[in-house]
């Protein structure tokens, strides 16, 4: 097996065929990784979930890294990392228009929905569930894959 | 579906039978996450790796969290969140006791050994090889199940 960095074009495919990322965020240095939905569009990642420990964390801190990949097998995969930003997409009337982008990116992956909008029983009480549409901005893109040899 | 926190037990099994996890450091409350081969052990997850950009990271800030799951389907899903410690096991002759520990127990895993070992070719240069082993002393696991309903 000979790791190669992926090109350009081979990171772009896999972003745009994946769906599940692992969100990575962090508030005083500790890190916190959670599996999310990702619709990947140009120059943004976007994502809906319900209010919780990450969404409270990008809040305080916008600094976030999602991580792709496709593993067959320990010497055959893919694996792309995204270091962006998080932006949350609110109800105010400048976020409108890139919400319903969102909603219609994400609408076309079926289930979508299902993760962000269900009911949640956290040691037996209900968790309210308040939807948050959000995107991550783009900055950096890395990709590695590993090739099988004789 | 219904989303539903994991028993100690379910924990417990998840993390026995995983074998890949994405581990997630920080510095500077930047997040990096990426995708390594764990195996579990009581207290510990332990790992082997070479040296680059996560290994530097860790050993400035020792704080990791480490994600595993089982996705089936949007609606069928387990996710296991570790929070810990990295404590690298150099060759140290206090450290030789748990190296040949995590030699031993990465050994049973087939293959274990080849993320790490490769030749790696990152803009037309080798990397070198330098083998790091190190464990992930757990203070915090976590646990949600997503269950079909109706």
């Amino acid at each position: 097996m000979i790791i190669h960095e992926m090109s350009r074009q081979e990171i772009k495919e896999l972003l745009t065929r994946a769906s599940i990322g692992r969100l990575a965020c962090a508030k005083d240095n500790q890190p916190y990784v959670v599996p999310l939905r990702f619709v990947y569009n140009s120059v943004y990642l976007y994502s809906f979930t319900t209010v919780g420990r990450k969404i409270e964390w990008m809040r305080e801190n916008h600094k976030v890294c999602v991580e792709f990949d496709e593993i067959d097998a320990t010497n055959s995969w893919y694996t792309v990392l995204v270091t962006g930003r998080f932006e949350e997409l609110t109800n105010a009337p400048e976020h409108v228009a890139e919400r319903n982008r969102a909603h219609e990116l994400l609408n076309k992956k079926a289930e979508w929905w299902e993760p962000g909008f269900v009911k949640t029983i956290i040691r037996d009480e209900e968790r309210p569930l308040e939807p948050v549409y959000f995107r991550i901005a783009i900055s950096e893109t890395t990709g590695h894959k590993a090739v099988k040899t004789g």
